[in-house]
């Protein structure tokens, strides 16, 4: 994917005073939207956007950005629509008035699976081809393919072809499926991971942020440590895979339950609230009651449901 | 540290023969000690070990360790007595009856500051010098110096200097102060934050493991958006320090409330328990009550109290 977005941007810089580009319009000047415009732009696509706040449009319109009166009007200045809009529920307040028709939608706000695939419906019925798009990264990812971010899109697969190389500019692409609901999905199992960890970090800094310690300098331990552990990830997958809990663990359930046990002693030693830890440590405790100390960690997957 | 780590075993491979090497006790044969105890042997440092179940000592007797028949008898055989037992607990049923007057013993158990400073008085009462440490490794990290794992240490600096090769032949090695209980705060802490990855980590498994998703693959696309994200700890680190919790904010709180808001949307429409979410997103919606909807994450560290 890193491969393919450098590629694209030369390819592009290189034609772009001779190729046309594809015309796209963008719904929503957020953080996100805004940094996604960019990238576009830069790139040579004329590019029409509209915000409900007027004044975020403004800096976009003095690096060439076409700014429409409406999202109504944004939607009809061209086929292509991309939508960067807080969530759901602003679709549907944002585009109440506009007309469809015969038009190309690509949603890259972050929805449930359930949300991505009524949308489905709903442009469907509305007459437009529809792609559903989970941004895996945060907005100074965007057009920085170095940086690794990409985006899921589920959905219209001749609509993603079709503007695979428009798509590809902001960030990597990685299709998953006519689905349209699947690229949700791929995009909230990774960011609930990402909103553990989080957590975790969140937990961290409440233990030492009153102690003598730099917290820059911890804030590297910190991330050094994460990463490092972040491989653990195959083992889990193996694990459920095979449903053998047991094979080539390192750190053991009941080893890790006592470990737990000191995390949360350590807690209530530094004056901190443990609600962020204690749902992991009852799982992990049930776990080990149904499982066996000598398994590691994969079977608490099972015990949240489904 | 890793430089260090890879140094100092050259320099005792190529002197095995010739120099003489300070001897080890080591307690405790799980897997964490049993990797310690390799790479001691490896290095050419006559060991003597000890474990409550004589038959994990086997493999290593065979690799040229001494097998204690008790503690007492591990501990009397050398000055440097290294403790890697499950818990705290288990380190007065384990020594009760050794006498430790004169010794070094270096603690690597998990424990909490407040248990790491009461151990450190604990030896002291019985005429021993004390260091305490934390492994910030998981067994196979053990002797890999590439790895990038290590061991925090605090307590008895004239300790950690006498013993500073001895104890870099496992690990890297962080020498974090007198205090007793910093080694085990440093620990602790990002082992909480590691806690709370692998609840994300458990909760994303569960979302996917019923769909037609590979999990190996996913579990790339996991351990590679973790690894990308971990980075955010830096701008959380001066956001706390500078109690400017909105400079150079790009996934700001109110956004993440609607995004973690998806996120157990999501849980539910698959049928998986949000508890491992839950707590993180009600400190949100909670930090977003007394901070700004344009601010990051970092004010929730100090919702948790102290
Ligand atoms: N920032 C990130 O790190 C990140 C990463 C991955 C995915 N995303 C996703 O990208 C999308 C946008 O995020 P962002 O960071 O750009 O958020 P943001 O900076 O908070 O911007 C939100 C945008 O939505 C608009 N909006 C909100 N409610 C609206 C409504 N009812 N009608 C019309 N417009 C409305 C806002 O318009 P106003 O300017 O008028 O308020 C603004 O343009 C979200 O779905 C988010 O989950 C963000
Ligand atoms: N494995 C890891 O990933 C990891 C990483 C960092 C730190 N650590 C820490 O390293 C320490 C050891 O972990 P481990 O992975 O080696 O655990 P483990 O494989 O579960 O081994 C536990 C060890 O403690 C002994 N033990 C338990 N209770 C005892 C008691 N009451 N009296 C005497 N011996 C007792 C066991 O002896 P028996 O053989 O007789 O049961 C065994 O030698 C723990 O503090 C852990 O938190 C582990």
């Amino acid at each position: 994917m890193l491969w393919a977005g450098t590629r694209l941007k030369d390819m592009e810089n290189n034609n772009a005073a001779t190729a046309s580009k594809t015309p796209v319009t963008l719904l929503g000047l957020g953080a996100m939207g805004t940094a996604l415009a960019r990238t576009w732009l830069d790139a040579g696509h004329p590019l029409t956007v509209w915000n409900r706040t007027p004044a975020r449009a403004e800096a976009l319109a003095a690096e060439g950005a076409r700014v429409a009166a409406s999202a109504a009007a944004a939607v009809a200045a061209n086929r292509l629509v991309i939508v960067c809009l807080l969530n759901d529920a602003s679709v549907d307040e944002a585009l109440a008035g506009a007309d469809l028709n015969g038009k190309d939608v690509v949603n890259l706000i972050t929805s449930t699976p359930a949300q991505a695939r009524a949308r489905a419906e709903w442009a469907r019925e509305r007459g437009a081809r529809y792609l559903d798009g989970g941004i895996m990264a945060v907005p100074p990812m965007i057009g920085a393919p170095e940086a690794g971010g990409y985006v899921f899109y589920s959905g219209s697969q001749a609509l993603f072809d079709q503007y695979r190389e428009v798509l590809a500019v902001p960030a990597g692409t990685s299709y998953v499926g006519e689905d349209a609901g699947f690229a949700a999905l791929h995009d909230v199992a990774l960011l609930s991971a990402m909103s553990g960890m989080f957590a975790g970090i969140t937990h961290a800094f409440a233990l030492v942020r009153e102690e003598d310690i730099d917290l820059s300098a911890f804030a590297q331990l910190l991330g050094d440590w994460l990463t490092a552990m972040a491989p653990a990830v195959h083992q889990e997958a193996v694990h459920l895979k095979t449903r053998d809990f047991t094979s080539d663990v390192v750190s053991n359930l009941a080893m890790q339950v006592a470990g737990n046990q000191t995390l949360l002693d350590t807690a209530e030693g530094q004056g901190i609230s443990s609600e962020l830890l204690l749902p992991y440590y009852a799982l992990m405790s049930r776990t080990l009651e149904v499982g066996s100390p000598e398994e590691g960690t994969a079977r608490m997957a099972e015990l949240l449901g489904k």
